[in-house]
């Protein structure tokens, strides 16, 4: 079904509308072309939104699909005279959430509002300059501050998940590749001695391996087939061995992975 | 109002219940205590949610707020049986999605099933590794590949920005540091030649700058007020002359800046 589109309209970013909106359309076997139109705050762009909205209306014969986040109402009454499916994603829930808490909508824009004045805001952007800092064992410095420590083979996944910690949630992670140096001594990298409930390890089917270190070297011994299952094996050894819990990123977005490592060390994250 | 809680109950991880449920609450002046339920799939982790939700409700004396993104109607029903204002947030749209599309939900969990293999799952990761790569400018190899290069003075989140952007947009972000031999001679460092579509400044006001750069060296000539009047201001000098497109980060989250150097440089990003 290639000849629909979704747009997700709001006055803020329209992350929180595209992110949600995203998720219900994974419940139908579409791939509608998607159109994200970010800081929709005046009457003069709502008008604007409305002609690309109803261009692609005659464009594809059907109406689109609008997903809203939208704040004044006099710009969602504009988008909402668009020939489209309006999904008004605020007013659903507002009303239930203002007899609830015994309180008006304040009408505010956006999530991230004076966002960037906040502790929690701060915490991230310290959180990523941790985690750069402390990417592939670079620096042992103040690594006893760390949250979370990840550990694996090389190209396993620790560097994405690392900086997604640190960039959604604020967490302080850092990252130790095992290399076969520590396969051969059968024991966890000195640096990370008395660090090991912060330890977290990801492990990689071996084929999965070869493939991401062959677009990285090809041809090389370190993307060889059978270099890579004796790392992920002796790996896994080592951290059976050691009592660290591990996940296999193989399947797993760079999401699933932080909000699985999330409730297995630092649950007390998922809330704040 | 401290004393009232908030959850997001999932089958995923969820993210877009939490992201989407956060810009509801925003509409609010509330600063509640929230909790994200990951991975609840089946009907027992359902029934160990309740538990925990009715807990809140007993000790909290009010109704807790219940955010759900739930496949499975067995699931689902389960949690709609706490003692909560649970908000439902796949059905309300679901169902009109069903019309449109003339076809049936397939109820499969969650936005991220299988993302790990799929094409732009791949370009995220390679992004991010670009990123990485040429933060600070520390490369100028591959600068061609790059789609987005943000320049402007040290600390005024350059880093921040080219991760989120290469991380959530798969957007290959490069960053170039403005120093003070680029404002004597009043151009643009050459490694940035022939690349001036691509480039997009930074800037900040002085006295935050400041504040930053006080952290992280206290005291310093680099942190000092006058120091950072002087390269912010030469810094806009120079992107005003070479025409350079920029924005001020002050009051803008990662969020917000990253979106807005999408909508100018790559509008083509915010769709797909």
């Amino acid at each position: 079904m290639p000849n629909r589109s979704v747009f997700f309209v709001s006055d803020g970013t329209g992350i929180a509308a595209e992110t949600f909106g995203n998720s219900v359309l994974a419940q139908f076997d579409v791939q509608p072309h998607r159109i994200r139109l970010p800081f929709v705050d005046t009457v003069e762009k709502a008008v604007h939104a409305v002609e690309r909205i109803n261009e692609v209306e005659r464009a594809e014969g059907k109406p689109p699909i609008v997903f809203v986040t939208l704040v004044h109402p006099d710009v969602l009454d504009i988008i909402q005279g668009a020939r489209a499916l309006v999904l008004d994603m605020f007013n659903s829930f507002v009303q239930p959430l203002e007899v609830a808490f015994g309180a008006k909508s304040n009408h505010r824009i956006g999530r991230f509002s004076d966002a960037a004045y906040s502790p929690q805001y701060h915490n991230r952007i310290d959180a990523i300059n941790f985690s750069l800092m402390h990417d592939d064992g670079q620096s042992t410095r103040n690594l006893t501050e760390a949250e979370v420590i990840l550990v694996g083979v090389s190209r396993c996944g620790k560097t994405p998940t690392s900086l997604y910690l640190a960039m959604q949630h604020g967490v302080r992670a850092a990252n130790y590749p095992l290399i076969p140096d520590d396969f051969e001594r059968m024991r966890l990298p000195d640096g990370l001695n008395g660090l090991r409930h912060k330890l977290f390890g990801l492990s990689i089917t071996p084929e999965r391996l070869s493939e991401i270190r062959t677009e990285r070297r090809p041809n090389s011994r370190y993307a060889a087939l059978d270099n890579c299952r004796y790392e992920v094996s002796e790996a896994e050894k080592l951290m059976r061995r050691e009592g660290i819990r591990w996940l296999s990123s193989t399947h797993k977005s760079i999401e699933e992975i932080a909000t699985t490592i999330l409730q297995q060390i630092r649950p007390d994250r998922l809330e704040y």
